[in-house]
């Protein structure tokens, strides 16, 4: 390069309409047409066409141009045009290679098994599906922390080592902690209900852990979860939250990541209509339902993922299904004052099958009725002395939930699997790259 | 209460002045004054100074708010109106015990000991100071997502379970990991190297973990940190972002946090003073000035806690030391093609004392000295092929740092010890509550 002009990123080439720009990026593919050579070109914020014309450039470098290999890292000079389809074009001045690969790029347009892309993760990133899936991801991750920071919520952050387990100790993860042992945590719930006793309105967002050995579409040992929690909310406002929370993360998708849901060729008609209000059943009509579809499930029993998947398809948006039986569900569920059989509990279920993206519920605000409900379960008391003093010190009643940000990327991107659906999965069979 | 009265936080006061609100929270503090009492009632969004004129309300209520206990939970109705130095008070007009509490509240405003304070963690987050600081680390961290995602970096996030260590061994968790083991990971960065590679700009954002057995100030087992990563840039563009973003977090919470930074009593003129340019010296002129200071230290040796005090005491802002001697710096840090004794990396250290802040650097892009590196690491060549394969195709110069949050909350909070930076620290005798 002779002249060293500005770098511009891809996306920002409609700006440079006319002008003379440096791009920086990889070759993602390569078409030749007698005279011409159409360069594919990414950069990470896009792909362009590059356009180099046997006429306007010398002859090594044109010949240069039509052995390029996929994934060469290069820097090409030229001036930004308008494409009769595309948006934009640039037509090469110049060309350099930074590197050249050492060897065939592994990821060819062929088909490739599963077992080789996620072997191959690290370059499976660099595909146009998996850079939409992501840039999806972000936009998810960005709409979360903007709605709760816009409504006064605070961020704090829940420990990922905990002393003792929230939910039973089957599923978790074992630490070697110095001389003791840690587990890693599954849910920042109770640790949020200190923080909004403190600050009012608090999540947090962070990995979280479940060392289940099933294999399935819906299952990784490590995902995301963003958990709010607030102090003199109960159930009702609870669902208000989750149906806000859920429309503003749907249409802000829709409204800036259009292009890459278009790559995915997902039905956006779908997302369209997820609108507020969403239908709000109790356990027991989701139970009607259940044996009207054929699947008869008895009081008493939770729903698996048949069950959901039965339950979504009867509605066009997300239905909100709320008052458990109490003893299917978690200690500190609070239980519900007008029959003592049910959990003030609600779980979400995405529409189209994608499963449970929400659980939460009314905590329980009583130390006598929590107190029994920690001997009931089985927990070691002392281990919730601290969770015990939220009831003995200014009790109120308070209300929370957590989204898992896997299944709602994998419902948004309408996504089989969730493997797909974060960077670098962890699954059962899966601790690489 | 007989009329329902809309709840409003307390740090929307000023907005109903003259108006009948309710209130939701917790007594703070009681003072009472013959006819007069004067609740401190706090809600997580502020602390209102609340009036109860016993020729106002019923004589009951009048004797039952003298009454009151530190945290009690409280519903308090009243007006609103102009206090002439604290902004707003609430003339008091009906209050409801919520829950009172079941034994005197343990953390009186008498002085208690640090190990007192930290076993009643979920407790002293209510206290002015924690509340302040929460605020002010979730500040950082939203202007942290803010900078990065404004400047059209995507978030990646990378996996907490590692199959290998990112930088030796030594101060690792390890986890059980089915038939497996995990290490818990130290850094995102390799993963962000091969996202770079694929979107561009990058950062990640999460939990780090690092098994250290010093019981230091500055120390946490579990710790969170943001690293982001650019193709195609070198260590002067990795300076210029790690100084862009500094001073956009210190005007962010100087923006927004003052009355926190206040209740901290931090001196706000030391933050007001972090403007670029900021000073940026090589090792070697660092070790002059270690030398000036009484502190020798021959050339090849890292510096600890005291040397990075001695260094910034001589600058009013943060200071960037870079091309430490290539031998004591990370297997991928790029070795400076004019002196190869020298890694083309950067450290930042917080002024007034604060330790190190950043560390990054240009990364190794050419593969023949990186498979050398890892040799003379004695790294396990087969965990870094997939590092690797990122030289083999399409390898860029490229560049990132990582910053930690509770360091950056201790200097901006003016915090001697990082304990107070995380709502639940971890540290190598504390793992509860």
């Amino acid at each position: 390069m002779e002249t060293p002009t500005q770098q511009v990123y891809i996306e920002d080439l409609g700006k440079h309409d006319g002008q003379r720009v440096l791009l920086r990026g990889w070759l993602y593919n390569l078409r030749s047409s007698g005279k011409l050579h159409f360069l594919e070109v990414r950069d990470g914020t896009g792909i362009v066409q590059a356009v180099v014309f046997a006429k306007e450039v010398a002859p090594e470098l044109f010949a240069a141009a039509g052995k390029l290999s996929q994934e060469t890292s290069i820097e090409v000079e030229g001036t930004v045009r308008k494409h009769p389809k595309e948006g934009y074009e640039v037509g090469v001045s110049a060309l350099r290679v930074v590197a050249a690969p050492t060897a065939e790029y592994p990821i060819s347009p062929k088909e490739h098994g599963v077992a080789f892309l996620m072997d191959h993760r690290h370059l499976w990133l660099r595909s146009k599906r998996q850079h939409a899936i992501l840039r999806i991801r972000a936009e998810i991750v960005r709409a979360v922390r903007d709605f709760f920071d816009g409504r006064g919520f605070t961020l704090v952050d829940a420990p990922i080592f905990t002393p003792s387990a929230c939910e039973g100790t089957s599923n978790l993860f074992e630490v070697g902690y110095f001389e003791d042992k840690a587990y890693l945590t599954q849910s920042g719930q109770l640790y949020m209900e200190a923080a909004a006793m403190a600050l009012g309105k608090v999540y947090c967002f962070g990995p979280t852990f479940r060392a289940e050995k099933s294999k399935t579409r819906r299952h990784l040992t490590e995902f995301w979860m963003v958990e709010p929690e607030v102090a003199y909310m109960d159930l009702a406002g609870d669902m208000q939250l989750a149906e806000d929370f859920i429309c503003f993360i749907v249409q802000r998708v829709l409204e800036r990541r259009r292009p890459e849901l278009a790559v995915l060729e997902r039905d956006v008609s779908k997302l369209e209509n997820i609108k507020a209000p969403f239908p709000r059943i109790t356990y027991e009509e989701a139970l009607e339902i259940l044996k009207a579809g054929g699947k008869e499930v008895p009081f008493g029993e939770d729903f698996g993922g048949d069950e959901e998947t039965v339950i979504s398809e009867k509605f066009d948006r997300p239905v909100l299904i709320h008052r458990y039986p109490r003893a299917i569900k978690a200690f500190y569920m609070k239980t519900d004052p007008t029959d003592a059989r049910l959990a003030l509990n609600v779980d979400v279920i995405a529409p189209e099958g994608y499963g449970e993206i929400i659980g939460g519920g009314q905590r329980e605000d009583d130390l006598a009725v929590l107190e029994e409900q920690i001997k009931k379960h089985e927990l070691p008391r002392e281990a919730f002395e601290w969770f015990l003093d939220l009831r003995r010190y200014g009790s109120v009643p308070h209300a929370g939930f957590g989204l898992g940000i896997e299944r709602t990327v994998s419902w948004l991107c309408g996504l089989h699997h969730v493997r797909e659906t974060i960077p670098f999965p962890r699954m059962l069979e899966r601790l690489t790259p």
